[in-house]
């Protein structure tokens, strides 16, 4: 291919909309156009990787005995609404009437679909195991579209559904996926991804993972021990807190305490320890707007998706009314109305003599005692973990927080699907049972964003080989002078008859320093310049993209080299 | 692949509601299901077929120089509203409104996604001519699904766009892609496709061409001309009738014809040959239902596409209500209300003496001559074309009709859609035009459901090697048996190591007869038998779906007889 016809503008400036670096640079060098908000479109040069990206997790599926398969993008309501989903789902889910006024949906994910294809297929338990997989797009009405390929609003996804007869079969098969994913990461050039435990949310089921690109960039909070292997997402970490008794229970007073409406106010006023309060963050029920109010201790925030998930219900931050039964910025556990739901995280238990709101205008209690004061209290965990806390895994306090991007997911979907959808199989003794399912998803641009973001300077993208766009890059300098033009031209037919995918940029009139920085711009992994200055000494330039070789070579063991790099670059990442 | 755990099941009834075989076998043999209506999902032996029609496309579309993309399925509601076909579709186009009331549309083609991806990139008459394309999913909100995969609303697209600065130009990559789509019919195994002239409809432009698979079961009428090459889509084929006088012009007199409403009714009661009437058919305009007549010789029928071209605008048939200026069954073009536009089909020109409607409730006249009675008369090309009928290529009347599927079509689209979106390059001498565009569309799952069409028998699909979801069918009959269930497997490993696709039938407990009908239904090209009763001669049973091969070969030499017929099939098929 050469470079003049690449289809794909690059250009100088880092467009201003860009927040991440990956964005900006696969903005500048043609590989995505903004068509709509989270809406894009790939040029040539970005759909060659995604479609290397594509293969590699192909291989990977079909070697743990998936088998391709394609479910639509538009699905009639009727089997979102056999699963619940159809209501479940917020405004993510697109909905919409046909012509025939019938109502339909863009599918999101495919779990309903995949049990709609096998359920009349997978009546005997002689045929499970198995796995299906598709590559389809998906479209998913995002809030908040952000950083160019990292979170869209319509992207290509790989998405794969088993189905077993036993937990033990799913666990087993669960744990091929885990390591075919791992196997898939190291391939695309990530191998540092890690897994971290996480919550289900909208999917069900219980044990799930992600895959996690650790990155400044990355809009997920994950939790890791720095002593032992413990990680999670932020939303699925659990969070334990040890409080010392102080010895001595004060006793429970009301004192005013004008214009302190947040936590750290009452706290400075009071001079008390930040440690020794309890925070009052209160939420609405969506479905009715009844209140509850989440407690803790003053230096915890609440983790949303805990509380959400003890709950039960969808919440969104409360609005208070005049006429509610909360005095806004005095909320405490004592003496609350009674018309209102709330939970004391175990941030809480064990703290002595905590300030705490008094349910009054103005007032603060000092000295509560939880137990002491309210009866029996049950403590759940509802906050979210913090840098030094405790890990749940080794009980050290080495927590740390670090920031990621999820590059894939993997779920124990239990029989949620099967049996809203009733899908049943007939076991050996000829009962009828609910097949288990997992479900494992990987989004294709975002993984190729993310490379992105993990690997490159402030010139371009460094593609790792299996996935860039051409392995190699060649660039004619001065392409008016007939013997380099020869030279360079027959590199590009010798590499080409070899195999190997070429880019080559033979434009007339451009400058050099153009064509290198259109060249850190496509982030080709090896570079071949021909030259007449280099020619004068028989020699010709060959570098990687990443620095680590430039070498001046001659001539004529300039294939062999290049051939022989390509080779060591491919087996570096094995 | 063992059978066994392929996904999809088989079954031997012919669903009730399969008109056509390809969609009967296509469900029989567990390719697709039906997920709503014109809703599939792919089994995995239909993704493996359409992944193979992908990959000849998509190597075809690069060796013309096509850059592969990818668009958006769901895009915002302006950019087809900067090409007018945002009000101009109709309700095959889905439209909704995401969650922050955007206007959207699902993609049902891309010719404005394809502007919207250039037109900053291609500023320069030095970057044309250019060609990208995508697969991708379409939706096309279909009144009439049918045929199963033959006509969709959901569904993956080949479709291609060229860019050129010179209709010249244009030419010659149409021409060029003409070749290629010819290339990749002969490739899929359907060199029998023809292509025909076709109206370019709702996409703009001037020349174009469908490829139609000629077959009873096609939806399109083909105009087919024996004596000579010419081929045209009934839409688009131009309708040639030579008339001969009378001699005498005969009086013009209004007859009264009590209860002769259509054109056959009054010719029975006036004695007279259809051939010497005048019909009227009547339209109203979409935009504000004002009437259109047509009237063609008695015996033609009108072609609404034609006509709808002629008028510019969308027609459909004709309410007349009781104060319209009308007389249901009596219209004529002489002394017509001056209300109504009409026109005169050629097919009427030089008929002497013409029966007609009087615009007179139980009335007709006779002695009609369309010149003298009228005045000046303009004759338009508006009626379909014949069986028997005038070739307007060689003159002769050698016409005859067929029925098609259409598999694919490619356009001249012209300056539509670069126009109205506003994209200009600016050539040599620095002035701005223009570019001139071509399309090129090829849907992949109605290919598949074509070659099915094509190529059956009663029993099932038979595949053309080169899109054949596995190459070998390796049937092990008695796999209780130990030694031939050790040949068969010795065989499975054998092929699968020489690179051979085979799909392996070793299911115990099912008989002979169950296994070949299954392997019928995947219509796999190489049958290879294993059984005890010729391995006692040492012999295996080595045929072809297509029943052209079946032989019985020594143990020792199947292997290599396997593969030779294999590489034959193959090279058969250039």
């Amino acid at each position: 291919m050469k470079l003049k016809n690449l289809v794909g503008q690059r250009f100088k400036e880092r467009p201003a909309d860009c927040v991440i670096d990956s964005h900006a640079l696969m903005v500048r060098g043609g590989y995505m156009k903004y068509v709509g908000n989270g809406i894009y479109s790939e040029y040539p040069i970005l759909r060659r990787i995604t479609s290397k990206i594509e293969n590699i997790i192909r291989e990977e599926m079909n070697a743990i005995d998936g088998q391709e398969v394609l479910f639509p993008v538009v699905m009639p309501a009727d089997i979102w609404q056999e699963s619940g989903r159809y209501e479940s789902i917020g405004s993510e889910l697109v909905r919409f009437e046909d012509r025939n006024h019938s109502k339909m949906v863009l599918g999101m994910t495919h779990e309903e679909a995949a049990v709609q294809l096998v359920r009349e297929y997978a009546q005997s338990y002689q045929q499970y195991p198995f796995m299906i997989y598709q590559f389809q797009r998906k479209f998913r009405d995002e809030a908040r579209p952000r950083a160019g390929m990292i979170r869209v609003r319509e992207f290509t996804m790989k998405d794969a559904y088993s189905f077993h007869t036993s937990q033990e079969d799913l666990e087993q098969y669960y744990q091929k996926c885990y390591d075919a994913y791992n196997r898939i990461f190291k391939r695309v050039g990530i191998p540092e991804v890690v897994t971290v435990a996480s919550d289900s949310g909208m999917m069900g089921g219980s044990i799930s993972h992600e895959y996690m690109l650790l990155t400044e960039v990355g809009e997920d909070s994950i939790v890791l021990c720095k002593n032992c292997d413990y990680r999670a997402n932020m939303e699925a970490a659990e969070n334990i807190v040890n409080n010392e008794p102080d010895g001595e229970k004060q006793e429970l007073s009301c004192i005013e305490t004008p214009n302190c409406k947040t936590i750290e106010e009452v706290c400075t006023f009071l001079h008390s320890d930040v440690k020794k309060s309890c925070k009052a963050v209160v939420y609405q029920k969506n479905a009715d707007d009844t209140y509850v109010v989440a407690f803790v201790r003053g230096d915890y925030e609440v983790n949303e998706t805990k509380l959400t998930n003890l709950v039960g219900e969808a919440l969104h931050p409360a609005e208070i009314m005049e006429d509610s039964p909360l005095v806004a910025g005095y909320i405490g556990p004592y003496a609350i109305s009674d018309q209102v739901t709330f939970y004391c995280d175990s941030s809480l238990k064990g703290v002595d003599n905590l300030v705490a709101g008094a349910n009054k205008e103005g007032y603060h209690y000092t000295g509560l005692n939880l137990e002491r004061d309210l009866g029996e209290v049950t403590y759940v965990d509802i906050a979210k973990a913090k840098e030094g806390g405790i890990c749940p895994c080794c009980g050290k306090p080495k927590l740390t927080i670090k920031r990621g991007i999820e590059v894939g997911n993997i779920f124990q979907l239990g029989t949620k699907y099967t049996e809203s959808m009733n899908m049943q199989y007939v076991d050996k003794e000829g009962e009828s049972h609910y097949p288990i399912m997992g479900c494992y998803g990987i989004g294709v641009g975002r993984l190729a964003a993310s490379i992105c973001e993990e690997k490159h300077d402030e010139y371009g993208p460094i593609w790792p080989i299996s996935i860039a766009p051409y392995e190699v890059h060649l660039c004619c300098i001065r392409p008016d002078d007939e013997e380099t033009r020869n030279v360079a031209d027959q590199f590009y037919e010798e590499l080409t008859k070899s195999g190997v995918e070429v880019i080559y940029d033979d434009r007339e009139g451009v400058r050099a320093g153009q064509m290198f920085a259109d060249a850190d711009l496509l982030g080709v992994p090896i570079r071949v310049v021909v030259s007449p200055r280099n020619l004068k000494e028989n020699m010709i330039e060959i570098s990687t993209r990443d620095k680590a070789v430039k070498e001046m070579v001659a001539k004529e063991e300039s294939l062999a080299y290049i051939l022989a790099l390509r080779e060591k670059l491919y087996s570096d990442m094995q």
